[in-house]
């Protein structure tokens, strides 16, 4: 059985974390090669010790190689568009980290090249693979809440990130809320035709000087006829706040966040758990492994990916209505945008 | 000790609510006289039981008594206008139940006429006194929040009401959410300030056809600067389900529902509790009694009342407000209401 | 309809907590008298406010009085049998603080008197009443646990009670325990045939001294083949807590303690909840009165008591059974005891 | 950096998850050799997808190879004491499944061997390294819950072994409660000096006539004064439960099972969550890593073992003591065992 070779564009957090995750859990696949500009010895050495062999500076380089039967983009947002388009006319197959990108011209664009290339294309919404909101969407599937009536999402960071990064970052409905809009429309069964975002600055005003907004709740409604809210902080100070609910007609599925164990303490003073799970790297290896997993075996067997590039089209057309509806102050529709 | 003596004016669900708490929670008062234009012989055998001595058909006889010291409002809404502005001048202590009225205008004139006579005026609120909406309020006062930033309210009833009902409730923002809108006040420790409102007709669609929806998420600004969410259901078919969230700079207080008992059974298929207590007479139960114990506690002492008229008035601009939103799809701020 | 007269003896703590919820939530009874030598002014005040009229010192006096249908005997343990003795021969039902006595010779003569007289006679076992351990035992009952084989039951107090009281209770396993020997046999279905007991002096060694211990564990063999443990301790520094459960062939059925508040505030440093109900009269004031309730019941019905004297005679000999296995430290069968 | 060189001893279920775990889980080391007389082609296999290059009939072959470091003995029962024995002095260091034999006499043999021989020695008592089981050891360790007072362990097999095994397994306290003994040592920071035990035939009957039990409680004393107790049942329908509370001066640490997810179903009849996790695979999949890494960590640095020899000799002789508790129905001190 032929393992399915796997090249990685972009050394970051989210290049090694996909690294690990094939090495040790995805026995179908293995990584091939490693492509970045500015690797540093010791990620090469990351990479060695894994048992990548190649290691190059030039994405090209990956492309070029007739073994290599796929690619993980995992380099900054701005070059997704371009590697995607570059890697289709290549014939690789493409797991590619969201946002496909911040222009909504430019990613269909990329999505009719990859669909004239004929290969697969996933979006890495890591959320959809979590345990917690796989089993939520389970339920919803199964049956066990009804038709869908509200959903609803928080989803608060443990830190903001540096106020440079926000500066270019597309702002917090592209860069944050856009893993809830993509898991409400998962949750739902049904598409978001209209939102209106309320946001303010609340956490720190350096994040209002860069033009963005650090505390948010969008208002949803769903082609359905379901409605549905998404909160979003960039600062709990008890850790990553990942929670969802599923409420319909005949009940109301919910998850909760996960803790690095059960251990409960009572004493004079009070009953107290651990915090949640600190942040997505603790939260969401399990779904980091899930979804190459699952693009692995898309490749493997011929079947269609998980999340495809309409997913990740759809996202920031949502992403995009919002900042519109906040800016403007009124309810947004889906349709305006195109 | 003299006992304070309550009228109570109206004798339905409500109205024998608060006769027994006061005979049985509250030993600083008793039940002097009810009112009922259409009270029935079950009705006045039950107040009689409780030592009710004078069953009265007009509200007049009662106000009329010069040793009632104070009347609790438990008629129909379209009454308590009326009803509260002749007790005033009658010189009574006055608690109303929610809403004082449905017109704006028609409020004002009350808390006009409350004001000119001196007279105490409370607001049947009831959830502030819930020892679980307490218990999270004071987890706000006491600082364990820090800053509020988000207020998240969850209100959803087992069934709805009967459609007749609907038809002259003022709607679901009026009838149901109201108690949220005061909630949500009262939590944040600020005013209302924009409303926009999403609604749905998900339940039923015969109360789609009397004009209202069943099913709601009304956004909210408040004047502090932060934000917060209210759901609405009018069938929630576990149950009674009233939850609520205060986040902010130094964490998040939360508290849930209440059940029957701890009992928890695990089995070949799950791991199941009981479902919320049914509705608002198991879960407020305690909550009616605090209320009216703090209102007799108020005129006892010669404090001011912990609900006054002017929350009265708050949650039927808001509710107003949320209706206008509905209609024209934009936000609505609370000041074009004046 | 007439309401059943009871009369009260003793006028400490439990028999004002009997009077208040005689007052307040049994619509089918009255305190018409309470009886105790030492009474002071202000339980006196107590007692009237609740309208209770007749106030002696002597419970002969209340024995004497025809119009009293039941006496509630609350004196100290060692005048129950005594007081008993004489109500049943008064033809007076009776309902008695457990326990009967700490002498089984004078239990039987008890329960001999008793039944003699053809009165009802009913053990104030009062966690059978509690909503979780009737959920628990509904659990049971109803087949959602299968064929018992496992019964835990924990039970710690907040704070020991002062040595001196110590030394005249009895000991940990006939003051403290007893409730949860009471509570096994419920809790099983079937009647403790052997017991096993460890104890220590953890908590104070002034407890030690006067003769007693403060933990124990005490392991329980059912007559249908269950096994069971029990633990108990005199000081839990978070308050009273009391759980229980039942596990067998279909599943397993478990009850937690009570909290004042649902309240859980997350902060940087842990996700606390309240402690539970502090000690017996925050969470048992509910089951007190439904005791009671089911006694005025059984009489004004012409039915069984639901806790019979014969419930009140086995729990003492399996805490004598205890007592004599601690101390030879070897198993006890409860036949030895007879 | 060179890897530490590993034998595996027994090609079972045990063996194959320590392949997986030190293959994906302990960067410092390998898998180099695995040794099973019955052997299949499908396990060879599986061993090959790993990357393990040696696969031996005969156990001495791994003993003979100069390159390998240590061994991980996962074979049956019956063979552990004669290869630790060999191993040791073969000169590998030594991580061998537990128990290390069922004759005390044998297992101070094998200690013996060992100690002459200067090799490391770990019991796989892979409980303590379950992230919960360890949190609540931190809490302990740290003072949270103070002098420890009472130690209370639960552990349910989701479903009895067949009765073929259990006739040869040393029966259920040294097949199954043994873990619960280990932990109890180790939770409370002391050593058991006595036991009493229970125990029963209730899940079935051929069990019973097998010469063993499926359900027990056993009730210990430690040598710094506190009590426990364990619960073991052979069948728990709803899964594998494995909890565990210490309590103390301070305060009360207490662990839960851990679920599959964290989703919550609320519907007409009940709130439902999942079961807990099935077995040991799913439940300690953690813990066996974890166990493994902590052995090659203490080769790779010359540091003590976390389990050595004197854990495994303890558990064996505790759990011979409750089976002589069993038989002679009496406490049994551990002095007695010697």
């Amino acid at each position: 059985m032929d393992k399915i070779k796997l090249g990685i564009i972009g050394a970051g957090r989210i290049g090694r974390v996909h690294a690990e995750s094939v090495t040790f859990h995805i026995p179908d696949a293995e990584v091939a090669a490693v492509a970045d500009p500015f690797i540093t010895e010791e990620s090469k050495k990351f990479f060695n010790n894994l048992g990548v062999k190649e290691v190059f500076k030039d994405y090209k380089d990956i492309l070029a190689k007739k073994e290599i039967d796929a690619v993980l983009i995992c380099s900054s947002t701005d070059t997704h568009a371009k590697i995607t388009i570059e890697a289709a006319k290549a014939g690789k197959d493409i797991f590619c980290e969201k946002p496909i990108d911040l222009d909504i011209g430019r990613i269909k664009e990329t999505l009719k090249a990859v669909k004239e290339a004929g290969v697969k294309f996933q979006i890495g919404f890591n959320r959809r693979f979590d345990r917690n909101f796989s089993a939520l969407k389970k339920s919803v599937v199964d049956g066990k809440v009804g038709d869908v009536h509200i959903v609803k999402i928080t989803s608060r960071d443990p830190a903001p990130p540096p106020v440079a990064y926000i500066k270019v970052s597309g702002g917090l409905f592209c860069d944050m809320m856009i893993h809830d809009f993509d898991l409400a429309g998962y949750l739902s069964g049904s598409e978001v035709v209209e939102v209106f975002a309320s946001g303010a600055v609340l956490v720190d005003p350096a994040i209002g000087k860069a033009g963005d907004i650090d505390t948010a709740i969008v208002t949803l409604k769903f082609a359905n006829g379901a409605i549905g809210v998404i909160d979003n902080s960039r600062q709990a100070v008890y850790g990553y706040d990942q929670r969802a609910e599923v409420f319909g007609s005949k009940g109301c599925a919910a998850v909760e966040n996960e803790k690095p164990s059960t251990n409960k303490i009572s004493n004079k003073d009070a009953v107290c758990e651990e915090k949640p799970l600190y942040f997505f790297l603790e939260r969401y290896m399990q779904a980091y492994a899930a979804e190459v997993g699952e693009f692995v075996s898309a490749i493997k067997n011929g079947k269609d990916v998980p999340v495809g590039g309409d997913a990740g089209l759809a996202s920031v057309v949502i992403a995009k209505a919002a900042m519109k509806s906040l800016k403007e102050n009124r309810p947004v529709k889906i349709s305006e945008m195109e």
